[in-house]
């Protein structure tokens, strides 16, 4: 089997060292960049090198596309002229509209894993990379091109990965929500606290609890990376803002009124939102969060981890909250299943640090 | 010195142990509820139990109303009642207009401890909850109770506390900013993305990194504590929601008109104000993000934390990604100064993890 890659940085790369695991598949990289082309070749993710981007596709069984999202139609298009007329062209881009909507090409199928978004470059590639890590694919509806599905499929899952079909249209939605939007209301949250600060002729926050700094831990990303997905989901991203406009504006209108029951009814279904989201699918368990008062110094973090993974108690997620002046702070941590959060709650208890459950 | 206590629950608890450390304070408590009024005795949080609010203010130097939201005016008041006239009565609520606002009483000087927030109970309660903590107050202007405010700032430093003085409009606009906001917006996403995932059919979302957990890590919090504060500081929380409304309309504008230069300068806006906001002074440099990429397992954190520890390195922020099936995920670390973020990477490599600087 011929693997062809075009865009061979940290997604393209490590296609690359999963398809090579394999043992039957011969990939051919090619890169804009020739010293990232090197570096691939050098670092095991691809066997050969081609000389541009219609010499790889040539005699593929299956093309990645891999560039930068400016460049991801040209190189689609490149494909779908120079590969055969039974080769599969799939893409990694973060949003599926575009590309999707492009051509009528039965053999472009899109495709999204949901994987090494926080990094890039070749140097970090890794044949595991997609290990257990949803993989979103976008066929055309109706399409007769089965064959070249199934033949991405079953090498997706040669990655570890796992394909799931969805159409563009939600997807893209779905990344608004879930992505995008977070993104746009921690900038909003960091100017807006900025300017109030700033006013007040304060350099800086207080300690304030987990609740800002959560929020915003995003706040900035990486402009080459973000505003092309700002851009390229933008109507999505948009109706997205509109929802959550109309949904500020109801709890606006509760507040106004002073109606505390309507205040409590709608935290409580946001409790059991949460809960439904992300507690009982991630874990096998409902959640439990416990909160630990510690000294914040080296070591602490070390004392409790150690303790709970040494009785194979799970932490499921976790954060931080260092008071002002750094000498304290709280350990918010969230075990999967009633047992271990109590096994963990009693463990942390032995360390001498006061935990509560939240 | 007599410092009374009306409501001896986590917060009320601990001013009381922490007064009592001192040696030469004698603390009366009454709480509504005898049983934590006797749970409060023998925690060693107060000397002695008083029969009524009026009996612990009398003759008292110092008075803390600590009790809930809903019965704080009415404490206040009963203090203000029985104490000497050379008295200072000051409370704990976490909204500070409405006390500050009712009466002309010079005795009277608001308190905020940024402390304890995460928990409840007297049970919890701890002599060293305050150290490190800024503590707001909110002295009348013009107030000629000078003395009155000396003695209180002198007892919350002797708690370790930064007491703070701030007028009780920039306090209440503050704490809507960092804390009420980011709370109202994890909701707003929680019922977003849930109303998203419904309509599609599927019970939960993917795994799509870090910002959507992060964000709505506070969705749903406690609806005994969290209903009274969004109530009480309704006019300040709905005037920062109109600016963030503003300011996402703002957005939406760039978007709409696909202006990527416009949207890159407010991200990168976003990305200094986070670092002003957030990390020069937490951490006494520069907040350098690593990302590591580990197997989800009980031990890796220990590990992680352990190395890093063990060189002297603090880990100012910490959040962790489990990938959708719990088999590997993202560990985020924020390390203060350029020396200690190039250990910490170097350290986490050596243990065979990737690692990154975001």
């Amino acid at each position: 089997m011929k693997v062809a890659i075009l865009g061979v940085g940290l997604i393209g790369g490590s296609i690359g060292m999963a398809a090579r695991r394999r043992g039957d598949a011969e990939v051919h990289g090619y890169d804009s960049d020739p010293r990232v082309l090197q570096a691939a070749l050098s670092l095991g993710a691809i066997d050969a090198v081609a000389a541009d981007a219609n010499a790889a596709a040539e005699g593929a069984d299956v093309v990645f596309v891999a560039g930068p999202v400016g460049a991801l139609q040209e190189l689609v298009d490149v494909a779908l002229d120079s590969a055969p007329s039974d080769c599969v062209v799939s893409d990694v881009g973060s949003t599926k509209r575009v590309l999707a909507g492009a051509g009528s090409d039965e053999r472009f199928i899109g495709g999204h894993p949901l994987a090494g978004a926080e990094t890039a470059g070749v140097e970090h590639a890794r044949e595991d990379l997609f290990e257990g890590a949803t993989w979103y694919l976008t066929p055309a509806r109706g399409s007769t091109a089965g064959v070249l599905y199934e033949r991405l499929h079953r090498l997706l899952t040669s990655f570890g990965a796992r394909p799931t079909a969805i159409d563009p249209d939600t997807h893209d939605r779905l990344m608004a929500c879930v992505s995008h939007l977070p993104h746009v209301l921690a900038n909003l949250l960091v100017a807006q606290a900025s300017g109030l600060v700033g006013a007040e002729g304060s350099p800086r926050l207080p300690a304030v609890g987990p609740s800002f700094r959560d929020a915003t831990r995003v706040a900035g990303a990486n402009s080459a990376i973000w505003t092309d997905i700002y851009i390229s989901n933008a109507d999505a991203l948009i109706a997205g803002m509109d929802q959550l406009a109309a949904r500020l504006a109801a709890v606006r209108a509760a507040l106004v009124s002073g109606d505390a029951p309507a205040v409590t009814a709608w935290n409580e279904r946001a409790r059991a939102d949460r809960e439904a989201l992300l507690g009982a699918g991630l874990t096998g368990g409902p959640l439990h969060e416990l909160r630990a008062s510690v000294p914040n110094r080296p070591g602490v973090v070390a004392d409790i981890a150690l303790a709970l993974g040494g009785e194979g108690v799970n932490i499921a997620d976790m954060a931080l909250s260092p008071s002002e002046d750094n000498r304290q702070g709280v350990v918010a941590l969230w075990i999967g299943g009633d047992e271990h959060a109590e096994r963990a709650q009693r463990l942390i208890a032995q360390l001498g640090f006061p935990v509560v459950r939240a």
